[in-house]
């Protein structure tokens, strides 16, 4: 029976994008973690099940971070004056060679998974390291906090730092290891990872693929986020159309759910790619603005109806809160219209919260939305500390101030799966 | 002796817009609120001054918001989805009417005031309505508060909604009362503020240009922040070579000490006058990108050794955090470099620095920098909540932290001008 719930509370959630649903001071009944809807009152055949009573707070869906370095933690919100390849070259790559040990990598997964459990976020693609034990750790650390989790012991056999280099047999091997060690776990599961196209052989990305495939396992990788990255990808991929086809031709595109984070540069042909095999697109507009990256049109992708979800991408995002994320990408959309396409319309609040609750989401099954059979991920809201307003506010615009004003230190309780979190 | 102490912490500032110095564990001495110097150790002389212990926290100096909406405070952080105008009819100009009734605006400054007195900001130049009563009770407040502030009585006698329109007589003798029920006052002073060109006919600009000049005093207003606006402006003063000429040619441009918001769409001779004229800018960020105004050339304008500095612009800005302008300011010049003019180079946290302490600061006087002769106005910040990094930090990383991640609710400890507030 513990995961078998009444929550009374201002209800809210983004069942469309054009629209929030809001529902004052009503209860969200919960059988065995799955919804079985809201209600204005308790339905009598409801009447014996336990109350959590959340009365006066926002009580939303989960979010979903579609892209995430869980190795990158330690210095998020630092050194974001350098651009992104010495930025990578003196941080990123000396940070995810400490990994190596797996001391280190106790320490540092610790304080990332305890923070993420603070967080909005419900379920996660997370990026590891190269290194199998230190993978291990986190995925048993987010095993054991009941974080819904795709944890990616990542690949890079070429283009890389020499602490940061794997023989491709070996890595091969290592992410065979990862996926049989962490067979049959509840809240963690292996996701192919490889870094991006410069960092992995061909022979590699088709094993990879060939694995994806023979266990059913999804795909988690970077594409067109940098110009000079995709001249690069140009240069070693001289076969290909285009970034995307260069992961299509290696077989990790779509076969299986697949995620590209990023996509700010991806034009014609790759948009069609996008929206064609239902790849998922992680839009990271904190990490964009911050690594000079850019703005991607996610109007455009939205208004096609691809998969467009959001991701922190900590540590080129500043913050793990995924409500962040949702006024973030509102705002560099605003910025998109006015300096370089105003024919767009920016992003609305509602659009920034069905991305990150519903679609994102939606790479992890039936969640996001409080709808009969949902998995209920609930998120309460502890909007203490933002100032009194003297006239009472619409459900939509407390989570707006939120979002704006409290993105941090937001969560006062968390369910996954109707699994009560804290 | 209350406005002589030591403060015993870890020291930062940016003297230069090139460089964060670094202290340490140092001593910053202050006598009778100003500035003697940093020490590494306490000189003989003060050792018989009262120590202020803050080891292991950052000592900053004081923020200066070059431009923020008091009489918006209520409503930030809310209604971002909608357009500039929409957000002025609907939200900006109703909430500023309710400033007609000084019951509400002793209830809503209240909450302001609080609430800046708990922000990083120690000196602002604050907006408040077209009422003569209400912007007293906000002066007031700010007076009693300690912190030093410009408020300014709004001038709107044309183009404004029934309820935010005045009498040009009455607009001109209401703000000649402004001035005289403040003089003599300690830490608010009265600022000339023609809400913007449209707002005010050109006898009511007149006639505010002779009362700066005859008083001695400043003036601030907004310039350039929407292109919509800007042909409004040329519609209105045909006989004007630029926005900007149009304020030259009725006398509120640079006869005092002068402070425009925004310039977003400044370009040639309009940025020429703002350079010559020595005019202080007050680039806003977050405001520019919630009300889809743009973004605007911070790095020319800098290099050009233009006075440029930060505000929040409450609440087309979000939040009354100056740290919080730092970070947004140093994003959105990256995603200007990446979206519209690759040849500039983005603003470094340095820079940011420097321009929310010494250049805004400058505007009030010897503000924003410890060296002996300036005025005491510190900050001491708690850096609690971001977690743990297992390596220690630079000072500059630390800041750098707390602008990416605790923007809000980031002040332990604030003097102004040696008068601890809290």
């Amino acid at each position: 029976m513990e995961r078998t719930f009444i929550v009374r509370g201002d209800i809210i959630q983004a069942p469309e994008k054009e629209r929030i649903e809001e529902h004052g001071d009503s209860y969200l009944v919960v059988t065995d973690g799955l919804v079985e809807g809201i209600f204005s009152s308790i339905p009598s055949r409801f009447s014996h099940y336990r109350l959590v009573d959340c009365r006066g707070h926002i009580v939303m869906p989960g979010l979903s971070d579609l892209h995430v370095h869980a190795s990158q933690y330690q210095f998020r919100g630092m050194w974001m004056d350098e651009e992104l390849i010495d930025w990578l070259n003196r941080h990123t790559f000396p940070e995810e060679e400490k990994y190596r040990d797996r001391d280190y990598a106790e320490r540092a997964y610790r304080i990332f998974v305890d923070d993420l459990v603070r967080s909005p976020t419900t379920r996660a693609s997370i990026f590891a390291t190269i290194h199998l034990d230190s993978t291990l750790v986190l995925a048993s650390y987010l095993e054991d906090s009941g974080i819904k989790a795709y944890v990616g012991k990542v690949n890079m056999d070429r283009n890389s730092t020499a602490g940061l280099s794997e023989d491709s047999a070996q890595s091969l091997e290592d992410t065979q290891s990862f996926i049989e060690r962490t067979e049959g776990w509840t809240n963690v599961r292996p996701i192919i990872t490889p870094r991006f196209i410069p960092s992995c052989t061909d022979g590699l990305m088709k094993a990879l693929a060939r694995l994806a495939v023979d266990r059913g396992l999804p795909v988690q990788s970077h594409l067109s986020e940098n110009r000079s990255e995709i001249e690069w990808v140009k240069e070693l991929c001289p076969d290909s159309t285009s970034y995307a086809d260069a992961y299509r031709r290696r077989g990790l595109w779509g076969a299986t759910p697949t995620i590209m984070a990023h996509c700010v540069h991806s034009t014609g042909r790759e948009e069609d790619l996008l929206a064609m095999d239902g790849i998922f697109i992680a839009h990271c507009p904190d990490s964009n603005a911050n690594l000079s990256s850019g703005i991607m049109d996610a109007r455009r992708y939205l208004d096609a109806g691809c998969r467009i979800g959001l991701g922190t991408d900590v540590a080129g995002g500043c913050s793990l809160s995924m409500l962040r994320a949702m006024g973030d990408a509102v705002r560099v959309s605003k910025l998109r219209a006015s300096c370089v396409d105003p024919s767009l319309k920016a992003l609305t609040l509602a659009e920034a919260f069905h991305m990150a609750s519903v679609i994102g989401g939606s790479f992890f099954g039936k969640v996001g939305l409080f709808e009969p059979g949902w998995e209920a991920d609930i998120v309460v809201l502890d909007e203490s500390g933002i100032a009194t307003t003297l006239e009472d506010l619409s459900l939509s615009a407390r989570l707006e101030r939120v979002v704006n004003l409290k993105s941090e230190g937001a969560v006062m309780h968390k369910a996954v799966c109707g699994r009560w979190l804290f």
